[in-house]
Parts: C-alpha cells; structure tokens; sequence
C-alpha cells in the first residue's frame, strides 16, 4: 500500500511542509527509517535524526523550529506522537483489511455459513454446520471443525486449529500455530498400570476481544467449557488444561502452563514460564512473577507472588537474598558452634 | 448426532420413566445441563438438582425415590456413574467413526497404501511408500512423510506432521500442531566458533496405544531410534530430543522436556514444566515434581523427586519451608554472634 | 535410495573386501545395524560387533587384523569415523535434492519468483511478490506470507507459517510448526482496565546459516526487525519475542524464552527452560545453565551462569548444597541458641 503524504495530512488535520508529491509506503523509527518511510519525532532529545534521517516523510510538532534543513517532507501537528499512533492502527488495520476474498481451492462442508466481506485462504477448511461472522479472516490452512461458532471481525492467521464446536467471539485474534480444542489430558489409571482415557467431550469458548499468541494450546473440557473471558490476552506457547476458566481482561505471557479446572480471575498479570496447579483460584487483581510455581489458591484480591512454590515476592526477594550468601552463613555457623 | 432416550435405555439396559419421546445429542454435567442434553445423578447429595435441571434426560439409580416432580425423562439403572460413563466412550467413539471417507482435494503419493474404512480430510498429504491401517483418521491438513507407517484405529488430528520414515503404532491419537521426526539438535562446534551439523538421519518410533498432546515435538534420533514404548501419554508443547527412549505407560505432563538419549522408565509420573537432562536414566516408577530440573540419574525404583536441582521430595519440601525463613535465620544468626 | 559397495568405496577412496554386490539403503550404528545397513567400527573396543552385526557393509580401518570371520562385506579406509561421518552427511544432503519439482495442488500469488532447482509440496502456499532462491524445498502445507524473501539452498519443512515481510537468509533450515513473524505481545493498558493492542507492523529477519527447531516462536518487532544473526541454532519450541535480536553462531536449547527488547550476544550457549527478562543485554560467550532465570544484563563476556535469578554458576552451585542441608542448618542454630 501506498499512499501520498497528502493523503495522510488530511488524515491527520496536520500541515505539509516540503515536496507534497512524496509517497510513502510504511512506517518507520526516525533513527531507522529508509527511503519511502513515514516517522515521527516527538521528544526534542531525537531532534538531531531530524536532519540525517532517510525517512521520507516526517511527523512533527506544530511548534518545533528547524534548525537546519531537511530531506524529509514535514506533516506538522498538534501531537506527533499521538498521530504516529493513529497511523499504526490504520495501517494494521488496512493491511488485515486488504485481504478480502476466496482463494481457491478451500473448503467448506455442510450446512455452514459465513458473513460477507470475509477472507477465505487457499487450503482453508471449514467443517459442517458452522456459523462464522462478516469481515472474518481465515487464512491459508487454517482449519475449522464441525459446529464451531465465530463472531465479526476475527482473524484466524495462517494454520490455526479449532476443534468441533469450539466457540470464538468477536474481534478475537488467533495467531498461527494455536490449537484450541484438543483433548483434555485426563487418564485413568488401571490396576494393571495402564491408563484408560477419560472422554473429553467439551469444548472451548474464547469470548470477545480475545488474542491468542503462535502456538498456543487451549484443551477442551472434560464436560462443559474451558472458558477464556473477554479482553484476555494470551502470549505465544501457553499451555491451558481442561476446564480452566481465564477471567476478563487477563494477561499470560509466554511460556506460561496452566493446570486442569483452574480459575484465574480478572485483571490478572502472570509472567513468562509460570506453573499453576490444577484445581485452585486466582483472585482477581493477582500478579505473579516469572517462572513461578503457584501450588495454592491465591485469595486476597491484588497480591504480587514469586517463586517456586510462589509466595509474596518481597519475601521471596529477601529470602533469594540470603540464598546467595548460604555458603557463608553456614560458615559462621560452624565458626560459632566452635566458639560456644 | 441425536439419540432417543430409548435407544440408550437399551444400549444401558435401563428402563425409561417419563417422555420416552425426548431426544438428546450430548451429554453434561446435570448442574449445567440444557435442553437436548442427557446428565446423571449418582452422588445423592447432588439430588436438588434433579428436580431444577434443564436436561432432557437423566440417568439415576433403580432404587432412586424421588422427593418431587421433574421436568426430565428418567432412565433407570444400577450404577448410573458407570452406565454415564460407558455413554461418554460410546459417544466419542461414535463422534470419531462419524468421519470416514476422502475429501478432495488430498494428496497420496506412489506406492502408498491405506487400510479400510479410514477418513483422510482435505488438504491432508500422504507421502510415497507408506502402508497406513484400517480405520485410520488422518484430519485435514495432516502430513505424513515418506515411508512412514501407521497402525490400525489411529487418528492423527488437523495439522499433524510426521517426517519421513516415522512408525506409529496401533490405537494411537496425535493431536493438532505435533511435529515427529524433526531433526534433534546436533551441532559440532567448529574452530572458528561456527557450528556444523550433526547429520540426524533416524526416525522415531511409536508404539501402540499412545497419545500425544497439542503442539508437542519429538525430534528423530540421530542414528537408530527415537522410542516411545507402549501406553505411554504426553501431554501438550512436551519436547522431547533425539535418541531419547520413554518406558511403557508413563505419562509425561504438559511443557516438560526431556534431552538426548535419556532413558526414561515405564509407569513412571512427570509433572508440568519438568526438565531432564541428557544421556541418564530414570527408573521405573519414578514420580518427578513439577517444574523440577532433573541433573542425575535415578536408579532406584518408585522414588518421588522434586527439585531444580531435583532431590528426595520431602527433603526438598523441608528446605523449601526454612527457604522462606532465611531472612529471619540471617538475623537469629547475627544476634548470636553478637552475643557470643 | 540404494547404493552398491562399491560406489561408497569409491566415494570414500576405500578397498571393498568380500561380496562387492552387496547393497545398502541406510546408515546404522554396528550394534543395532540389520541387514541393508553401513556402518563402521572405529573403537576397538567395539570390534566383537564386527563378528556378530547384521550389517551389509562395515567400513573398517586399513590397519585391521581380522580376529574371526564376518558376514559383512568390508570396506578399508584410512579413518573409518571421518569416512562415516562423509556419508552421513552426503546421504542426508542427498535425501533433501531428492525432492524436486512441483506437487498440485500448490499456490503462488502474484508477482512472486522463484529460482531454479525447489521443491514445492502439495498445499504449500506462497502469498504476493515474494522472492525465493534456488534450491529452496518447501514442503508441504508451508506458508509464506506476501512480500517474504527467502534466500538460496534454504529448507521450510512441512507446515512452517512465515508472516507477511519477513526474511530469511540462505542455507537456513526451518522445521516444522515453526511460527515467524507473529506479533509481538504488545498491550496498552487502559483507565478501564482493558487492554488496547500496540500494533506490531515489524517483521522478523533470520540471516544465513540459521536452523530453527520445531514449534518455535518468532514474533516481529514492533517496528523494525526482530533479527536472528548468522549461523544461530535454535532448538525446539522456543520463544522469542518482539524486537530480540540473537548474535552469530549462538545455540539456544529446547523451550527457552527470550523477552522483548532484549539482546544476546555472539557465541552465547543458553539451555533448555531459561528465561531471559526483556530490554536488557547479555555479553558474547555467555553460557546460561538450564531453566535459570536471567533478570539483569550481563556485561562480562564469558560468564558462566546459573538459576532463577541467574548468578554465578560455581557460586549457584555452592548455595544449592547449603539449601539441601537448611534444616539441619536450622536445627544447629536453635541449640546454639539454647546454649548461648
């Protein structure tokens, strides 16, 4: 995509100052930009990348004064940074927008529908009696069970699974590689020591404004709904059991596991690599620290845990403190017990 | 798929009190269940529920009275837990042999061969050479390599990939996102700080009655074989290297990683987020704590370890218990040595 | 593939002693080798093998005096490790160009190229105005966004998803469910408590000589690149995050997460289940021991470091012996107390 500087002033409300026939395609930092990139600069620190810059178009404060010349074509506004930020959002949202269509060949079996303005990608498979939104994006060799549900404006990238019956919300985003809806991993044990599989018949349900990183796992329930609330955002390779419930407005980061029926409540921050058993709460409001191990229900609303097993990290900050220095502890101890 | 509540008296052998009419087409929990669902009550403090639920239809005991009117059609049997849980394989068995049969377009190559009654989805690839069971699933988008064999009554879900020359055994289920038989990670420093590869020419091999989570890795050996023995479950975004070989019904827990030529024991237990390292060997029945970090061999049987490093679990747990207290020890120790 | 005796004799240099009609189709190690199979004895330790091996051919060293008679037809060379070892990589190698050619149904979008001598498998999809090398193999199911470059002799195994912009350098090797150019976990947080996502219109840039394991995770940058330098080896099911960027010749093992922002070095050694904060640096020839949990730069090239929070792997080591030893350590201390 292409577009004039003009173009985007107008866009702005901001003024062009210099060669208004400049095109530029995508966007760039001040200190990194090539030709036929827009940049910004706001903070008067960046000032000098002003005048070395290869960017072809910069956005600029209404009242900044220059102190040499340019190559670059100026858009001046109120807010540079603010406008930059606008056009980010623009720019994603047109690439996204620009894919429209049916590449063939996809499929889509029975009794399924889809809402217009949709993008469907070669090697797409949509199963039987689906019902999928409009402005859906379905790329390439993504693959949609029997009966799975999708809201508007959801985009499947590259390579996404979704088992039968798995119901997604609108304005979700779910990146290559995430799998949702896999078996459970519930096994019964025998007297002989084999294992019996339990059935795993649920499903998962993605509300609304949900993002799922690349290659993510979210298993279906045992019975019912592994559920994952509104405005959750899910990093890449997170592990999520069966019949765990993620609150609203949650955010994972990546790496992290999180084991069968657990609740995880609203507002929750947790780290990369983190553990969390199965079968316990998370109030809402609760942070945990990289890697930890949470073994226990956390029932105070708004607490910061660390470790493993996880507790108050302040405790545990002081407690990795004194770990360091053990050797030297244990050796005043033994001077000591001379002494006495 | 939908079932009159006669049908499933007789495949219980339980006799229908009400509606014998209704139909259902799955099956819930009786605290969650909707209309056009079949639950059970067995533990009778759940009863209330009963007499409140939505479900069409509820399995419950022959000797069952009832304390007030219900909405549901009643089948009676003697162990409704038990007659539930033949349901729940029933119905996902069933769900399964639902699939059968080739949805164009799909891809085999020379000199392949597939057993009878097998599904093989859309945009699924077959390689050259490969002989492939009866009543094999092989969802769309799934990619068998060259050479590779399978079993009978295996199902290999949406996006699976298996590398040339793999073995699968019978009975087995491979879940979406599963890559088997890349490369294990061999690189030969060089003098020039460079790495050369170590050509990884093996495959992986696994036996029957396996299951293997979502987005899990299993790199080939880099001569010979990499193992899975008979039975044995893992779970999701599991790694595990080249050469390594896991013993007969062991179950290994979602984001555990196990590195080269380990040799893992049968009707051994390993937690989440657990790593191994290289070239040990852990003996049967052994339990590995989650996110433990296994150094050394275990060679007694039926220990339980816990621990990065990993030691006797209850002597980790005791260390752990003081961990929490070194800041208070610190002081203790500092006010000793003052007195003294 | 099948070779003659005597063409492998011929490769290597080497005297072909016994039955020069014999066949082999693969590379075994002398103590599992069956019939159809090369392999070699270096160690004389392992010369017993030699007597009893069903292996067709043994390459053996010049200098061997035969203590019994063998099954397995001979060949003599100077170093039979180094001559094996030639072997194994020229059957590998040979194994990767016998795939050529163009199996449909594939996709290609506009103005895209492709040079000469690739492989592209059934389902594999290239987007808009890509640029490929010659001797690229992409397999099957494989997806390559529009505007993606990808250099010469480079290998997409079966399903690897490469977003839209992003480039790969020559001589790479990227396996299967690999995810690159996802976007970077990038969440503003809002007065309300929801989150409103940063646009990630970055991409991600592998040089040359790079090798990425199964169901790894690349994201973009934010703006700019993520960028992984030549000769990087990375293991399976790993993580890195928006804007990282990984020095040369640098491994990196299984399930490791590296943080956004953050820069490794050259050289470095990082192992399996480490996590490494974001926005910090870590010098050349860093080694990081497995799971550690890095949380501040490191500026001293060569250090060796180890637990969560990483310091000095000797150190680490002294302070995990005194942590088994706590309650003992506590006990010590309340007698001392009692005494003083």
């Amino acid at each position: 995509m292409e577009f004039t500087v003009q173009q985007i002033a107008d866009l702005l409300q901001g003024k062009v100052e210099g060669d208004s026939s400049v095109k530029v395609s995508t966007l760039a930092k001040i200190e990194e930009a090539q030709a036929g990139a827009l940049a910004f600069l706001s903070n008067p620190k960046y000032e000098s990348y002003l005048y070395s810059t290869s960017a072809s178009v910069v956005i600029v404060s209404d009242t900044l004064e220059l102190k040499k010349a340019t190559g670059a074509t100026l858009i001046r506004v109120a807010d540079p940074y603010s406008s930059f930020s606008t056009l980010l959002h623009y720019y994603q949202t047109a690439l996204l927008a620009s894919k429209v269509g049916v590449e063939e060949p996809c499929f889509m079996g029975q009794g399924s529908q889809i809402g217009e303005n949709h993008y469907r990608g070669a090697f797409s498979y949509i199963g039987s009696n689906c019902k999928i939104g409009s402005n859906v994006r379905i790329f390439p060799q993504a693959y949609i069970g029997d009966n799975v549900t999708i809201g508007d404006n959801t985009t499947l990238f590259a390579g996404v699974k979704l088992y039968a019956n798995t119901v997604v919300g609108s304005n979700c985003t779910i990146h290559s590689g995430v799998v949702i809806g896999s078996d459970g991993f519930g096994w019964a044990p025998q007297p002989d020591g084999t294992y019996k599989a339990v059935p795993q018949i649920g499903n998962v349900v993605l509300e609304d404004d949900i993002s799922i990183g690349a290659n993510t796992a979210i298993d279906c329930a045992t019975m019912g709904s592994t559920i994952i609330r509104k405005g959750t955002k899910i990093d890449n390779l997170v592990q999520i059991a069966h019949n765990v419930e993620v609150g609203t407005d949650t955010v994972i980061a990546s790496q992290t596991g999180i084991s069968g029926s657990t609740k995880i409540g609203n507002n929750c921050v947790i780290a990369g690599q983190v553990g969390v058993v199965g079968h316990i709460t998370i109030a809402n409001k609760t942070t945990i620290g990289a890697q930890s191990g949470v073994s226990k229900s956390v029932k105070e609303e708004g607490l910061i845990i660390q470790g493993s097993p996880a507790f108050d990290y302040k405790q545990n900050l002081r407690a990795m403190t004194v770990f360091r220095k053990l050797p030297e502890l244990q050796r005043e101890l033994e001077m000591l017990k001379e002494k006495v």
